[in-house]
């Protein structure tokens, strides 16, 4: 159990600056994306794309973006010392700092007797908090599954390719799943491993359709790798999954001419891209609108009290989702979970640029 | 009288910002400031301090926030034509820009019968346009004055250094009002003209104490001038003007000795600094609280019709005068105004990264 003064559920580009708006108004902050890397839509979405409408910025990819704001909450993020990590983050990606915690999906949120707020993880990790502010963009990015009975809790389906290291599918028949940059990349890279020992002895690329939506260079190699037979194409939607004690031993494919076909494998490689689900917070209690988050404007504090919700998860009248709203939402968050959690002091707006205690928190003093 | 779809009133951080978002919708404006420049207070009053809390930009100076935003919204600035300038913009400071005006105080706000609102400067130009926009900031900056009757209309007082080639002051007695950067450095480009010939024969600082608020530099520099004879120093507070026929003759002042003196001059030069004067916009009929104009924060709306407030100047619960705060209510204000502008046409919210048409109107198609 870690307590902190807040937990930003979400390392999206809108929880990435909820972290520094925090961090000027003193307040500490624990930041939980089930992502691998923080950047949200932005860094999941569209690394490479430019956006022209952050103010101040104009132009800049949605990697550049990521990294921006990561500099700019940096006087608040806590260097990761592998010896403190909470024993509940072990195993999971591995994160730069010690207050972001990656590949964590949230899935609770109680409230205890006292009024503080218990955020519990998938993985059994449990933050105590006096304010929650929920970043979660669109949902939790979960990568795309294939909606077939028998796959859900299969051990040899797999959503990432394993570390090169970790290669444990030499011998064996591999069948990747998707027609995108995704599918495609992960077949490239499992058919030129540089140690042909570590190269799956079968190599099948299963998509629905003979066309490919990947970048022309992708699709080029991989369609020299199939004109090779390196890696065989199978077209065809899958209907039914063949399972033993978890472990899956076989597919039945519909191929274009509605003829059924069984594909026998080893391992199953999903790779059709990640999709948000709101998931687990929709029953947490939070009043919403059409499964967005309801707020105030003037305090973006859901209908629970004390945590707050900010970026494309909330609503109110006129909501765009833009990330310039995204970040005038969790300044405004911030300062209304500041004067909550400090009653009686004074709230004075104070500027990065001209006050000595937020240069000193910026160290820049 | 220039036609537009949106006139902006105020060229600071948020007055450009604006003229970029509605470029965005497609919607082309004008925009009016006071100053010879824009960038408003982060230009005006802190050029050179850094800010660290707009999001994605980590740490910049006031000027380059004013480059950044200005570089952002050159797609719909439109290099200004000197032989197609309106003709009332003649004589006012020179604006890169045809659709930026400066060196102009909008000074009435009207409705026409047909609905469009007409904007009148105290230059005497007119714009008419459907939206109005108000990126007033803390209003109008002008010069700081003396608070004395009888220097208001005086001909012989001044609140800028002429340029090199105008200098009408060679033989005369110059007394420059004030003790920070603007007094000290007009004293220090009169005393060192680098034509003998233009420079005033008496050249008098007069402030109110025996110290200065300015850069340690410039602070020797005027300080090594008195200590050669070049410039005298007059301590005292101006409380009498002595004056005929709009001309200056001099200044009774108190020294801190309680004594008054008489200052006898030809020209006086009030270097105080800038400050923001609401002034006229009081005046146009907008329901105000407290000296800031209420606004809805679904749209930024006014109590006018299309009249929107953004910025610093406006107020709504929660309201924090912040640069990103007013980035987000000028992008509301925008889409607010173009569906009111476009009734029945559909507003889809575009995305910069993906959209064709947007990218087409920034020019990176
Ligand atoms: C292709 C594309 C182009 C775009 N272009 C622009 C543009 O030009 N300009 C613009 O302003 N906007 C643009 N956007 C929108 C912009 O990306 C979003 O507004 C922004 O990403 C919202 O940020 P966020 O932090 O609120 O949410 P997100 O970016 O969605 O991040 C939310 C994060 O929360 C995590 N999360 C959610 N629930 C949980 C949970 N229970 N546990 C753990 N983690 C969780 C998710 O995994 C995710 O990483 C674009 C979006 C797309 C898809
Ligand atoms: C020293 C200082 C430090 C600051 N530091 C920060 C910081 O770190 N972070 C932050 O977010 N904010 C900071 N701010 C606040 C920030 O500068 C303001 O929020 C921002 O400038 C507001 O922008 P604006 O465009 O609304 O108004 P302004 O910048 O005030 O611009 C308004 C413009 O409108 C013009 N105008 C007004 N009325 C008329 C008229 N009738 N006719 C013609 N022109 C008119 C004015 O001349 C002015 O140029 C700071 C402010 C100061 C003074």
């Amino acid at each position: 159990m870690t307590d902190t003064d807040a937990v930003v559920i979400g390392a999206g580009p809108v929880g990435l600056f909820q972290v520094f708006q925090l961090g000027l108004l003193g307040l500490r902050a624990h930041v939980i994306d089930v992502l691998p890397e923080s950047g949200g839509q932005c860094a999941a979405l569209y690394p490479d794309k430019p956006i022209y409408d952050v103010p101040g910025v104009p132009r800049c990819t949605g990697r550049e973006l990521t990294r921006l704001l990561l500099t700019q909450a940096q006087p608040f993020l806590q260097p990761a010392d592998s010896t403190s990590a909470d024993a509940a983050d072990r195993g999971a990606p591995s994160s730069p700092y010690a207050n972001v915690h990656l590949g964590q999906q949230v899935s609770e949120l109680a409230r205890a007797e006292d009024g503080h707020w218990l955020v519990t993880s998938d993985r059994g990790q449990q933050w105590r908090a006096r304010a929650v502010f929920v970043a979660a963009g669109a949902g939790a990015f979960v990568p795309r599954s294939l909606n077939l009975p028998g796959l859900q809790d299969a051990v040899n389906v797999h959503f990432h390719v394993p570390e090169a290291g970790a290669l444990p599918w030499s011998g064996q028949h591999v069948v990747v799943v998707g027609g995108g940059d995704e599918a495609l990349s992960a077949v490239l890279s499992l058919a030129e491993d540089s140690d042909p020992a570590r190269r799956p002895a079968r190599l099948t690329l299963l998509h629905r359709r003979d066309v490919f939506q990947a970048e022309p260079d992708l699709d080029a190699a991989v369609r020299a790798l199939i004109a090779q037979g390196r890696v065989a194409l199978c077209v065809g939607m899958p209907t039914e999954v063949h399972a033993t004690d978890a472990v899956v031993q076989a597919l039945t494919l519909l191929t274009p001419e509605e003829a059924a076909v069984r594909l026998a494998l080893d391992h199953v490689l999903i790779r059709q891209g990640m999709s948000p689900k709101l998931g687990p917070l929709t029953s947490w209690g939070m009043a919403l609108e059409r499964k967005q988050v309801a707020v105030n404007t003037a305090t973006f504090e859901t209908s629970l009290p004390q945590v707050y919700a900010v970026g494309d998860i909330n609503t109110y009248p006129g909501k765009k989702r833009l990330l310039l709203c995204g970040f005038h939402e969790a300044t405004m968050a911030a300062h209304a979970a500041s004067a909550a959690l400090n009653p009686g002091s004074p709230q004075h707006l104070l500027y990065t640029t001209t006050s000595p205690l937020l240069r000193e928190r910026l160290g820049v003093a």
